[in-house]
Formats: C-alpha cells, structure tokens, sequence
C-alpha cells in the first residue's frame, strides 16, 4: 500500500485503510514466518503522463503532476506507506494499470515459484484489488480474497465488491480464516 | 447475448435483461444505419470442461455437462438470443473468461479498424460487461457502460456496479445520450 | 497443419513438409497411445480482411479473399490437411497471429491440464513454429522443438531456426528423442 | 544496450555490437531533433532468480548471481551502455523477458502516444530485437528493422534473421533510409 491512498495526506486517502493495516501486518508476520511468498505492487506514474493513457481524463484529481501526494515516480505519495513495507524476501512487481496482472510479471514469477493460489489484501478493495483479483481468477488461479485486508472508500462499495466477487470469481474469506487453513495444510 | 441468460429457460437467466433487448435492438439499428462496427462476443465452453479451469469449482452451477442451457459448445443454451444476433457485417469475437479482451483478437480488430471508443451492453453488468469495460479502459480505449443496455441479476448490483464505473474506469451514459453524441458527432 | 501451407495446392505450399508428414503421424499415435494431450491449432483470417491487421500489406500474396487455397474462414485452404487432423479427444485452439499464445486460450488450456512442457510441430519452422516456440519459452513453459517434425520452405531456414532456438529458447530433439524420452519417464 | 551485450568485459559481449553504436548515435541525434520518441528497454534479473523461469535452465552461463557483468539489478552489466544511454525525455521501459511487449507497459506508451509504427535497434538481432519486433507485428505496429542498428553474435545469425523478418513479419531497412523516409513526411 501506498502512501497516495493509505496516509492521511495521500491524495486519494482512504479513512477505511486505518482498519486493515493491523491485519496485513498481523499476515505478514504470520507469512514470513511460514515462508508463505509475499508480493508487493507498485504502482506509479510519470509526471510527463506518457504512461497514464485515458485516465488523465477520466480521474483528474490524481493526474496533476505536481501534486506530491499523488504517486508519480519519485514522490512521497508513491513510496510504499511505512508501516507497511517490502522486508528483504518479498518481491516488489511494479504496475502502471489497475490490475496487477496487465503488463507486469507477476503471473511469471507465480508460476515460476509453483503457486497456483493468490490471496489479496490492500486498496482500493473496488478498484486495484478487485481487478487483479479478477485478472488472477480468469488467469486460473485460486484467488482469495481477504475481506478483513482489504479497504475501500465507502462501506457500500466494500460489501458490493466482495459479495459480486464470492458470487462469481473466488473465494471470501477473513485473514484469520486463511492462516487456520494454511496451518491446517503443514 | 446467448440463451443461457437471457432466454427464460437458460441455466443462469436474468429476469432483467428483458428490460434491455428493446433498446439493444434499437442501438443496433442505429449502429448499422450510421457504420458503427457492431461486435458480438460469445463465451463457450468445452463438455470435457478442460477450458473452464479453476471455475468449474467456483461455479458448479454452471458446468455440468449434460445441461443444454448451459453453455457448452453446440448446445441451444451457448446459441446467441434469437432477438439479438449478429448481422451480416457484424464481427464475432470468441471469449472463453469473464473479459472480452482476454485470449481474444478483439483489442486487435478494434485496433485494426482505427477505433479509440467503445460502448459495452449485454449482460450481466457486474461480471462480463464490467470485467470487458475495465479491461478495455486498462488498455486505453475510452470505454462506455450503457446503463439501459446491461442488465444484471439484482438492482444492487447494478447500480453498484455503474458508480464504481463511472467513479474509476469510464462513462456510464444511457444509449440515447450516445446516439445523440454520436449524431453531433456527424 | 492446414492445407494452405501443406497440401500441394494450397496458396503457401511447402514441398518440404511432405518429410514431416510420416514423422508426425507417428508421434500422433504415440501420443494417443500414451494420453499425452495434442492440440491443433488453427490459423483463419476474414475474407473482409477486418483481422489481418498490417499483414494485409505486409503480405498481399496470402491476403486474396478470392483465393480458396489461402486460408480464409470456410475455404478449403483453412481446413486441417486431411492425413494430419484433429482425433476426437485432441483440443483445437483458434489463433490468428503467428504465434498459438497471442491472443487464445491456449496458455490456459495447458495451465488447467497441469503441463509444463510443449513440442512443436509443424509449419512453417520459422514462422508460426519459432514464434510459438519463442512465446510458449517466455511464459515458462520447457519448449521442445522437434526438428524432424517441423518443416521450412528452405534448408537454411530450418537450420537457422534451429539453431537459434536451441541456443536462446530452448531444446531441440528430434521426435524419437522425444518417445525415448517420454517412455523412460513412465 | 546494457553492458551485458556491449560492453566489451560484458557477461555475453557481441563484438559485432561495435559497428552500430555510431549509427545508433547518429539515429538518435535524428530522433531528438525531430522531436521521434525513443524508447529504451531495459532487462534487469533479480539475484534470487526468482524471475528468471526456465532460463536459468536453458541459458545456465547468464544465470551465475555473482556475476558483476551478467544483468542481475543493480550490477554494473545491467547499466546502460555508457555511449548510448537515456536522455531527458526518452522512456524507459523496464522488461524480464526477450519481447520488449511481453509483461510491459510498452504497448500502452506507444498506443497513448498515437504511435503506429516502430522501428528496432539493439542487440542481439536474433534474440531480443527480433522477439520484440515479432511481437510489435503481431499486435499490428508497422515494424521497420534496422539492419546496420541491430547486431548479432555471427554474420549468418544476423543475415537469416533480417531475411526471415522481411518476408513474415515487417519491413528491413537502414537507419539512412529510415531518416530520408521521415523526413520526406515532413
């Protein structure tokens, strides 16, 4: 997660994103400690625009380049938020789209490590998460999708997303339902 | 549109979609009668299931076999919606996931023919239409949701849907506003 | 293998893909023999041309939507030569560019059958073969090129092909190789 | 062109690679006085080789994470080519596999620039230059190979590969009649 939407002075900062933080690092923890892959996305954009396509018009409020808040290259706003960070093993897939999957190397390096299950946590649960975990079910894999881990902008958008995605993509579940499963399987 | 939603004895049949086959086949008048490229998708799966991965657990409901309104290839129920079906100069476009431009020539053809603009309908809005509509913005076409010409199983989710859209990935207009766009535009 | 490209009348004739004709017919039935899954695939384009995007100009001579032998929707030329044709349990795939990856659901098909490894076989060597070859290597997959297999419309093509494949790709065998090989793993 | 390829103590040096880097120079020059977007790719492994799939296999002699003049991130390898490197406004466009187009963003750049036609210089001809422009021909961008611009590792790799891409994918010209022919457009 990005300081853009999970610090209080990113530009599109999400309130939600509050709650969820404990729970990520709580996954985390419990990750490293079972030598679970952990992937970080990335996303930024250049202050030229070159890169953003369609969406400087479609979302302004984050396209104005001199907004250190937003995440172009090289500003606070795209740093990863601080609590929250790569440690030395994760991996750290840059995307410049929604989707995590859409031209980045992320299904490489899954399947290049043997995974065929994805669990998803982060912001915003209608947006980037919602979409890669879309991409990564039409992609068969397994997705999970972490109800507890994952923040949106309003309440409404949270559950409509994650009951259409139960329905229709993959599987809901809370981060503490995931780790029992996971322990479950050693 | 094929049978399996939208005629009343397909497997996964959406009450709604009632509402919008007047207004698609008005659209598609329009469309001929001004050259507007008019694209059919059409989703088939094999009877051995060996195309369908991981959803033929996530959505058994739809993967047996034997169902002739299902949409197995060469049965009744994978057939395009009597009402609604390709004309002569219409392109068919054969999709196997959610989205339309995933392992498909579509982002090709719409290539090919110059087109920088495209207006989604069909059915259902948060699971087909919505994964086509984002994967079309992601790739920087300039992408509009139909709000009278998708339908989906319930009104929440339809409207959910929408605003998420609009909010984050393109326009959603209805199509008289785009057939009036499009004759200002002559 | 499509007639276009192998039976003596078709547009883009080989001459020397009659040598590889035996030799895949054979690897056909062992392959049947040992359920090792087979898939064609199978290259058309639109006789309006509304798919062949700059190969229209790019190749005019393959590109006469008057010409049966060429390997236009429904012609005689786009069906599979009739010694080498799809047997009830192999899988067709559709593609429409040189390489059976871009743009089809071939990399899915594989990943829901669990296969890490692909041969290739067929024509042309150094077109369709290389370019499938080369796609199927960079998303992860042990590429076998079979060189008795595959047939160019040259020597130093082939050998070119080849050579380079073996060195940057992949692994180059012949099909004996590939039996001995598969029969040893049993 | 990173110092893996050319520079002269460089993992896999092309001593061919000396001829082009004046008439890369020269072209460049061309590029920025006529305002042509440049793109460089740029092709980094990690030193886990978690992202280097099955060629740590097939190309064991590039994969040793010691080695300083490989192209593991970070190295003195992966750094460009000191002679011919990025100025201000040129895009980089980081990749992890031969195709420039494959797991990128490239696609995107060129799309949202209105760019329909690319021309290829680097190395090797026969590898990454030639991956990348069999994937630019494929999702229809007119392909202009450079064949004083591009470099190989034999005088026959350079010559079959440059005879193959001008009869299947694109078209093989100079870097002088690529400048004559744009600036006859002007």
């Amino acid at each position: 997660m990005q300081n853009i939407w999970v610090h209080p002075r990113g530009a599109r900062y999400l309130p939600m994103s509050e709650d969820i933080v404990p729970k990520i690092q709580d996954l985390l923890r419990f990750c490293h400690s079972k030598r679970v892959p952990v992937f970080y996305l990335h996303t930024t954009k250049r202050r030229d625009l070159a890169d953003v396509g369609v969406f400087a018009d479609i979302k302004p409020q984050t396209h104005d380049p001199d907004d250190e808040w937003s995440n172009f290259e090289g500003t606070i706003g795209a740093e990863f938020y601080e609590p929250i960070k790569p440690a030395a093993d994760d991996l750290t897939v840059k995307k410049f789209r929604y989707s995590g999957f859409y031209g980045t190397q992320l299904e490489n390096l899954l399947r290049a490590m043997g995974r065929d299950t994805i669990a998803i946590a982060g912001v915003a649960t209608n947006v980037c998460c919602d979409s890669t975990a879309r991409d990564g079910a039409m992609r068969d894999f397994r997705v999970l999708f972490l109800s507890d881990c994952n923040a949106s902008f309003t309440r409404e958008e949270q559950e409509a997303t994650l009951n259409n995605f139960n329905k229709h993509f993959g599987v809901v579940m809370d981060s503490k339902a995931l780790t029992a499963k996971l322990q479950e399987l050693e």
